[in-house]
């Protein structure tokens, strides 16, 4: 069954099953949290689950800050575009993109580190802080605890900056919202494209790919309407990419990133 | 046991464990496979698992090229730094920021999607394919597979989209070599920083988080001895971002990202 929500379609089935698996498919954002706390043995579990992530040439270039205190939860939440539930969730991790933890290093041992100048030494960062976070969120399913991440957390990256301490070199990437889930919260496991939409064998098919998307939208509309919400999600896609002033700040996001000390070159 | 391998620290314990937890903390990367082949329903879970994943707005910015083929296989071993696991392994995953599939639905609607001419857009692109391609990493690990990432499909972007046949707008992030793990590999979990390197609360302490590294640097200079290799964890870092020539080309990436279509401004 899981499978079949995954892909809002009732044919669907897998031909490999297991437990993890079952757990991934049936992930869904949670923004209606319990007020039971989230332990701190289940926050160095979760951390200790993003470590085992693979990261490129063993750099860990991220660090998270784990914020419970209420008075700082709702500044975030408002720095985040109002997001109630930030403040409403119990735990909020501020993943942090940081090549600052190396340009210390190299600042201690008098040397350069030359490469941290470059486009794809950030990129590395964001993409390393990515696949530590979605161990993240795994391990708190596992736990019985819900997750949404928060990329408005991009939206005004300086003043989350002073208002988390952060050293030159580091940026919030996105935030994660956790706890555990509301049993009373609206919600539903969110139909993905069809496989063929994504996956390419041997070479790219953009044709065949793109074909997948007309019956991908009626799902979506199906879906978009239990929810009160309009529009398909071709339409919801060009809604959100129309320009400028659908990004709520985040058309800035390199003049930011060279302010906070992470390069774009 | 898991835990204090991921630590390089006997002392190391977790309050929280289950069946995920362990596996997330078990995982290393392999780069020896077995002769079997990955089966065409192994694929399609993984990708039901990537599909599973966050992702910003439900955007999907990604796709994924499996790569079977020997020849092609060798091809991309070649650009990616000629390691020979690619072309060992029986099934190579070229990941994709994907932003061709959101311009293509523009251009048959007469539209603009303007918001994709930012560094924003690029970033969720990047940050949205890691999701996905973690959560393939753990499904794979539970299927009884391995895997290692490889950043080297970087150096020479613009040859791979030749060799893949990418259309615009579309770029490899990395690529993720899978195949049953080869026993007779030498290899091991490697340690990550202390949790006290990474994790902060509240507000970021940059002086508590790098007094960890002193005791990190001995465990893995140990770690690395036992692979006769040299080296703490400091000297590699500072090593490995020494300058531009220690990028294998990918310093050149914003250069080449504008050429793909990829925005950077």
């Amino acid at each position: 069954m899981t499978v079949a929500d995954r892909y809002g379609d009732p044919a669907a089935t897998l031909g490999a099953v297991n437990d993890v698996l079952s757990m991934q498919l049936a992930r869904r954002s949670v923004r209606k949290f319990g007020p039971r706390e989230v332990t701190d043995e289940e926050l160095a579990a979760l951390i200790a689950a993003a470590q085992s992530a693979p990261t490129s040439s063993n750099l860990q270039p991220w660090s998270v800050v784990a914020v419970r205190d209420p008075e700082r939860k709702a500044r975030l939440a408002a720095l985040a575009g109002n997001q109630a539930f930030i403040a409403q969730a119990p735990l909020f991790l501020v993943w942090l993109a940081d090549l600052g933890r190396a340009r210390r290093l190299a600042e201690r041992a008098g040397t350069q580190v030359a490469a941290a100048d470059y486009l794809e030494t950030t990129i590395i960062g964001f993409v390393d802080t990515a696949l530590a976070a979605q161990n993240a969120v795994l391990a708190a399913e596992s736990l019985g605890l819900g997750s949404v991440f928060v990329g408005a957390i991009r939206n005004h990256p300086e003043a989350v900056a002073v208002e988390l301490g952060l050293p030159p070199h580091t940026v919030a990437t996105f935030g994660l919202a956790v706890g555990t889930p509301d049993p009373g919260e609206h919600a539903a496991v969110k139909p993905r494209l069809p496989q063929g939409a994504v996956l390419h064998r041997e070479r790219y098919d953009a044709e065949v790919a793109d074909a997948q998307i007309v019956v991908y939208d009626e799902r979506l509309s199906s879906y978009n309407a239990r929810f009160g919400l309009r529009g398909n999600w071709s339409s919801r896609v060009l809604e959100r990419l129309k320009g400028p002033e659908s990004m709520a700040g985040r058309h800035r996001l390199r003049e930011t990133l060279e302010r906070l000390g992470l390069a774009s070159r």
